[in-house]
Protein backbone atom coordinates (compact mmCIF):
# COMPACT_ATOMS: atom_id res chain seq x y z
CA UNK A 1 0.00 0.00 0.00
CA UNK A 2 1.28 3.29 -1.16
CA UNK A 3 0.10 7.04 1.82
CA UNK A 4 0.15 10.15 0.23
CA UNK A 5 -1.02 13.10 2.10
CA UNK A 6 -1.15 15.92 -0.67
CA UNK A 7 -1.58 19.25 0.67
CA UNK A 8 -3.26 22.45 -1.14
CA UNK A 9 -2.97 26.11 0.12
CA UNK A 10 -6.88 27.79 -1.50
CA UNK A 11 -7.46 31.53 -1.51
CA UNK A 12 -9.81 32.10 1.19
CA UNK A 13 -12.58 33.15 -1.35
CA UNK A 14 -12.40 29.88 -3.44
CA UNK A 15 -12.03 27.82 -0.47
CA UNK A 16 -15.84 26.71 -0.77
CA UNK A 17 -16.10 26.14 -4.70
CA UNK A 18 -12.98 24.00 -3.90
CA UNK A 19 -14.34 21.87 -1.41
CA UNK A 20 -17.70 21.55 -3.86
CA UNK A 21 -16.04 20.27 -6.94
CA UNK A 22 -13.72 18.13 -4.67
CA UNK A 23 -17.03 16.14 -4.21
CA UNK A 24 -17.04 14.74 -7.66
CA UNK A 25 -13.59 13.91 -7.75
CA UNK A 26 -13.34 12.10 -4.86
CA UNK A 27 -16.46 9.76 -5.96
CA UNK A 28 -14.89 9.52 -9.11
CA UNK A 29 -11.61 8.21 -7.56
CA UNK A 30 -13.04 5.90 -4.87
CA UNK A 31 -14.37 4.16 -7.55
CA UNK A 32 -11.20 3.46 -9.34
CA UNK A 33 -10.26 0.13 -9.03
CA UNK A 34 -6.56 0.66 -7.14
CA UNK A 35 -7.55 3.05 -4.78
CA UNK A 36 -8.44 1.90 -1.09
CA UNK A 37 -9.30 5.48 0.26
CA UNK A 38 -9.23 8.85 -0.57
CA UNK A 39 -10.49 11.92 1.76
CA UNK A 40 -10.47 16.03 1.40
CA UNK A 41 -9.77 17.63 4.89
CA UNK A 42 -9.74 21.08 6.25
CA UNK A 43 -7.84 22.36 8.65
CA UNK A 44 -9.78 23.49 11.49
CA UNK A 45 -7.40 26.25 12.51
CA UNK A 46 -6.86 27.68 9.60
CA UNK A 47 -9.58 27.47 6.98
CA UNK A 48 -8.27 26.68 2.98
CA UNK A 49 -4.98 24.45 4.08
CA UNK A 50 -6.69 21.34 2.73
CA UNK A 51 -4.95 18.05 2.61
CA UNK A 52 -6.14 14.79 0.65
CA UNK A 53 -5.35 11.63 2.78
CA UNK A 54 -5.02 8.54 0.24
CA UNK A 55 -4.48 5.22 0.24
CA UNK A 56 -3.36 3.01 -3.09
CA UNK A 57 -2.60 -0.23 -3.45
CA UNK A 58 0.38 0.32 -5.97
CA UNK A 59 2.19 2.38 -8.28
CA UNK A 60 0.76 1.48 -11.37
CA UNK A 61 -2.66 2.38 -9.73
CA UNK A 62 -1.62 6.61 -8.57
CA UNK A 63 -0.04 6.13 -12.42
CA UNK A 64 -3.59 5.33 -13.82
CA UNK A 65 -5.42 7.67 -11.29
CA UNK A 66 -2.89 10.68 -12.66
CA UNK A 67 -4.38 9.90 -16.09
CA UNK A 68 -8.06 10.59 -15.49
CA UNK A 69 -10.11 13.35 -16.66
CA UNK A 70 -11.93 13.52 -13.23
CA UNK A 71 -8.05 14.41 -11.81
CA UNK A 72 -6.85 16.09 -14.48
CA UNK A 73 -9.73 18.22 -14.82
CA UNK A 74 -10.23 19.19 -11.53
CA UNK A 75 -6.21 20.35 -11.20
CA UNK A 76 -6.87 22.60 -14.83
CA UNK A 77 -9.79 24.35 -12.17
CA UNK A 78 -7.64 24.26 -8.93
CA UNK A 79 -4.20 25.45 -10.70
CA UNK A 80 -6.32 29.20 -10.82
CA UNK A 81 -7.27 29.25 -7.38
CA UNK A 82 -3.89 27.31 -5.11
CA UNK A 83 -1.81 29.66 -3.87
CA UNK A 84 1.27 27.51 -3.56
CA UNK A 85 2.16 24.44 -4.92
CA UNK A 86 0.86 21.76 -4.33
CA UNK A 87 2.64 19.60 -1.22
CA UNK A 88 3.07 16.03 -1.58
CA UNK A 89 3.90 13.31 1.29
CA UNK A 90 4.65 10.35 0.42
CA UNK A 91 4.39 7.16 2.84
CA UNK B 1 11.36 12.39 11.15
CA UNK B 2 8.36 10.22 12.79
CA UNK B 3 4.75 10.99 10.76
CA UNK B 4 1.77 10.69 12.67
CA UNK B 5 -1.87 10.68 11.58
CA UNK B 6 -4.31 10.36 14.03
CA UNK B 7 -7.71 9.68 13.25
CA UNK B 8 -10.49 10.63 15.59
CA UNK B 9 -14.53 10.42 14.93
CA UNK B 10 -16.78 12.31 17.27
CA UNK B 11 -20.30 12.80 17.50
CA UNK B 12 -21.89 15.25 15.21
CA UNK B 13 -22.69 17.07 18.27
CA UNK B 14 -19.59 17.26 19.75
CA UNK B 15 -17.87 18.56 16.52
CA UNK B 16 -17.57 22.05 17.05
CA UNK B 17 -16.58 22.08 20.87
CA UNK B 18 -13.81 19.23 20.37
CA UNK B 19 -12.37 21.49 17.43
CA UNK B 20 -12.75 24.24 19.58
CA UNK B 21 -10.80 22.55 23.19
CA UNK B 22 -8.12 21.28 20.65
CA UNK B 23 -7.07 24.42 19.44
CA UNK B 24 -5.17 25.06 23.00
CA UNK B 25 -4.08 21.16 22.98
CA UNK B 26 -2.34 22.04 19.13
CA UNK B 27 -0.95 25.55 20.42
CA UNK B 28 0.65 23.59 23.44
CA UNK B 29 1.76 20.91 21.28
CA UNK B 30 3.04 22.99 18.83
CA UNK B 31 5.52 24.77 21.56
CA UNK B 32 7.16 21.40 22.41
CA UNK B 33 10.67 21.04 21.79
CA UNK B 34 10.12 18.37 19.70
CA UNK B 35 7.53 18.63 17.66
CA UNK B 36 7.99 19.81 14.06
CA UNK B 37 4.12 20.50 12.83
CA UNK B 38 0.66 19.74 14.66
CA UNK B 39 -2.75 20.75 13.07
CA UNK B 40 -6.23 19.14 13.13
CA UNK B 41 -7.82 19.07 10.19
CA UNK B 42 -12.01 18.00 9.48
CA UNK B 43 -13.49 15.87 6.59
CA UNK B 44 -14.77 18.18 4.21
CA UNK B 45 -17.53 15.28 3.38
CA UNK B 46 -18.15 13.50 6.47
CA UNK B 47 -17.78 16.47 9.47
CA UNK B 48 -17.00 14.51 12.46
CA UNK B 49 -14.57 13.02 10.87
CA UNK B 50 -11.28 14.44 12.25
CA UNK B 51 -7.28 13.66 11.68
CA UNK B 52 -4.37 15.27 13.99
CA UNK B 53 -1.64 15.44 11.22
CA UNK B 54 1.67 15.17 12.90
CA UNK B 55 5.44 15.61 12.48
CA UNK B 56 8.10 14.72 15.64
CA UNK B 57 11.63 14.56 15.38
CA UNK B 58 11.83 11.36 17.28
CA UNK B 59 10.55 8.49 19.37
CA UNK B 60 11.70 10.40 22.48
CA UNK B 61 9.89 13.57 21.56
CA UNK B 62 6.58 11.07 21.04
CA UNK B 63 7.07 9.81 24.48
CA UNK B 64 7.46 13.22 26.60
CA UNK B 65 4.49 14.48 24.26
CA UNK B 66 2.14 11.64 25.85
CA UNK B 67 3.01 12.39 29.66
CA UNK B 68 1.73 16.31 28.85
CA UNK B 69 -1.34 17.58 30.73
CA UNK B 70 -2.50 18.84 27.67
CA UNK B 71 -2.37 15.68 25.88
CA UNK B 72 -3.51 13.40 28.68
CA UNK B 73 -6.37 16.62 29.63
CA UNK B 74 -7.79 16.84 26.27
CA UNK B 75 -8.00 12.73 25.98
CA UNK B 76 -9.65 12.63 29.25
CA UNK B 77 -12.13 15.10 27.46
CA UNK B 78 -12.08 13.71 24.31
CA UNK B 79 -12.96 9.81 25.99
CA UNK B 80 -16.37 10.91 26.01
CA UNK B 81 -17.75 12.04 22.81
CA UNK B 82 -15.77 9.70 20.62
CA UNK B 83 -17.61 7.30 18.78
CA UNK B 84 -14.58 4.44 17.85
CA UNK B 85 -11.09 3.75 19.02
CA UNK B 86 -8.38 6.53 17.75
CA UNK B 87 -6.90 4.98 14.99
CA UNK B 88 -3.39 5.58 14.23
CA UNK B 89 -1.37 5.34 11.33
CA UNK B 90 2.56 6.09 11.87
CA UNK B 91 5.52 6.79 8.83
Amino acid sequence: MIHLQVHMHVKPEARQDFAEKAKALITSTQAEAGNISYALYEDVSSPGRFVMIEEWKDEQAIEQHNQTEHLTGFFAYARDVLTEPVNIHRF
